[in-house]
């Protein structure tokens, strides 16, 4: 089913190093046949535990992500389950008679109710997913401990790379810790898909709290990237705060005026961008980094909407592609965004250099500079506007003959 | 600056065989030192000549298309200029400097009003366009009448094969003629750009009347065609209606209850479709025509959404590349659409090949047959959403290497 293909040349050189979170017990396991690489992840929380989490927002979604909408309301968890090669979407009734199997079997190993127990499948489309290997994998999962790296393995399919990124910071003078895993690149089956992240800490906070922090932080992150404009069925990212930290004298954060909630926050921004850029740095066939930087627009949102109009354009990203200072082609991204621009006050740069202003290319624009710019592995496109103060940065990557091979050639 | 691509397999065998229309003349010429093929159209039309036009809904459009919005609005017409190479978009004031000299130069040659003539440009983004040896190739062009296959290619620029089409029908037992010409494939400066469709009838018919027509067939045509969702600054569609049939007997129409206008539309439309396909056909590194039909969703506008969503996806378009029948990923492209859709209603087939339905994989879909079907040039995906009557078909293609080539890889 998967494919071996070359680690993508923006990825990091190494997975960071990641200790243990308090009250998180990682566990890791081979679901049935598939002997030679993990792909099943079992997490046990302490209890206590608080969720908060985004979903995709398709209106085809997978069981999963309805079972898991469903319990975020509770806002408490015991347990995630995560099992990779079958996305469990597009099954039917079978699909939520698994899920419900699969979350009672865990509910019983670790001790909880079902419902505080979240599931996420990432792999085929259409193909019904059996819950009792996943049960046996558990059960013969729970006997030993894994760790941040083997469990970030475990849920990969067609990444090229594992996916970790942590923080340590300080709260009432107190260490306390976050550290996060993802998966995705931005193909759905059968050849495997799916955008997948989860967030550990064990500083007390309630659920409301991080539902909030989440969403600001998920607009800045992975609602920011896109390699090919396409949604999966089944994107999740879910945060855990174990609350573990109280007993080191960590008092709980309850309130959004806490004067502490601004270290919390630029934290789990942190790692959430941080799991966003590794995920586009594996785009398929990604060979460069795209920053969109949009500014001067007439709000935030129309910043956003001409931001993904330039990152999600196919002449945009080829150009990225042949290294080529193509502003013409972010002219007309920003002309089809249908979002309000002026011609003549148009500003476009590629990183430092101004290439084309006030409706006409720029007067002291270098070719050779642009072309020597564009070799770099992480290009910027800044757009300015000039009409108002919205802005928006989105990332994205370049298009190449990669991506097509990977999405297009593996029945050939 | 153009590149020798390779004519694309979708092309036709030859060029149409297509007769004068009464009360056009044709001229084609090179501009400047461009020896080695003609990039310059000119059209006489007779006097009392109609037009209607769509445009581009770009926001950082062309100096030619802001200057035949401007003039469309008369409904008069007795010339068009086009001019293959240089867009003459993005350069400030000058663009319009350009359009009105050109078009003053034109009305001299034609003897008629310069906001008469309309113009369209082609090509580079960004660089100032010189009048002067574009009204020098006119005046050479004048002298000589030219041929519908002749302006087809000389509107080219990254075209690989030229785009035509004519039809014959009976108005008042009098045979009328129509014929069309079109240049497209997908892409924007500086490797040329831009979609442009010019259809000629000798039918009498006012403007109103055609601009109504015109609308609802770009609708069903120029408007249902995607190559990569890019939009140029410079689309433009115009159709002429000369009246010369008049002469023959032709009572011109002026009302939309004529029972004579539904045999112009269908021949309109007709024409419009045919140009359509033909730009779709030549999409760069195109090998197969997507339809996208959908039916069943809450309304039409809703399926021309849904249509879209699946016509653009990077995922839907290399799985056509791949010859894969990956319904998987057109679930995937109906969620992100944003419409209503219920995945248990849910009900996609290739051709006849029903490969899904009522939220899951069909029962007796068979791989082997739907591995056969991919093989053809052209491949309908139907998507039945199951809860209501809108529909609409979406013409696209796939995405090959040879986009990411044309697009990608001119500069290494």
């Amino acid at each position: 089913m998967s494919m071996d293909l070359p680690v993508s040349p923006l990825a990091p050189k190494s997975f960071p190093e990641i200790d243990q979170i308090d009250g998180v017990e990682l566990f890791t396991s081979s679901i049935g046949e598939t002997k030679d690489r993990e792909n099943l992840l079992l997490v046990r929380l302490a209890q206590g535990s608080q969720v908060a989490g985004v979903l995709t927002k398709s209106n085809c979604p997978s069981a999963p992500v309805d079972w898991c909408k469903e319990n975020l309301q509770n806002g408490s968890a015991r347990g995630l389950v995560v099992n990779a090669g079958n996305a469990n979407a597009f099954v039917g009734s079978v699909g939520a008679r698994t899920v419900e199997t699969t979350a009672t079997s865990a509910a019983q190993l670790i001790g909880c109710d079902a419902e505080d127990v979240f599931i996420s499948s990432t792999g085929v489309i259409g193909e019904p997913l059996d819950p009792e290997p996943i049960t046996l994998a558990m059960k013969a999962a729970i006997d030993g401990a894994s760790d941040f790296q083997r469990a970030a393995n475990a849920i990969r399919t067609t990444d090229t790379f594992a996916k970790g990124a942590s923080a340590e910071f300080d709260l009432d003078g107190i260490s306390v810790r976050m550290a996060g895993i993802a998966k995705g690149s931005g193909m759905i089956a059968p050849n495997m898909a799916t955008m997948l992240a989860y967030v550990f800490t064990d500083v007390p906070v309630n659920n409301g709290i991080l539902r909030t922090l989440l969403q600001e932080g998920n607009a800045k992150s992975f609602n920011a990237i896109t390699v090919d404009s396409d949604t999966s069925t089944s994107d999740t990212c879910l945060v855990f705060a174990t609350g573990a930290a109280q007993a080191k004298g960590v008092a709980p954060i309850t309130a959004m005026d806490d004067p502490r909630l601004p270290d919390f926050k630029r934290a789990l921004d942190a790692v959430l961008k941080d799991l966003a850029l590794q995920i586009i740095k594996d785009g398929e066939g990604a060979t460069k980094l795209m920053v969109v930087n949009v500014s001067g627009a007439t709000s935030d949102a129309s910043a956003d909407v001409i931001g993904r109009a330039i990152a999600n354009s196919p002449l945009v990203k080829t150009a990225l592609a042949g290294e080529d200072a193509n502003w013409g082609r972010v002219v007309m991204a920003v002309g089809k965004a249908g979002e309000p621009a002026d011609r003549d006050k148009l500003q476009i740069r590629f990183g430092d250099l101004i290439l084309a202003k006030d409706g006409f290319r720029a007067p002291d624009y270098s070719e050779d500079e642009a072309s020597t710019y564009m070799k770099n592995q992480e290009i910027e496109i800044g757009v300015d506007l000039g009409i108002g103060d919205g802005k928006a940065i989105i990332y994205g990557c370049d298009l190449t003959h990669g991506y097509v091979s990977i999405n297009g050639d593996y029945r050939s």
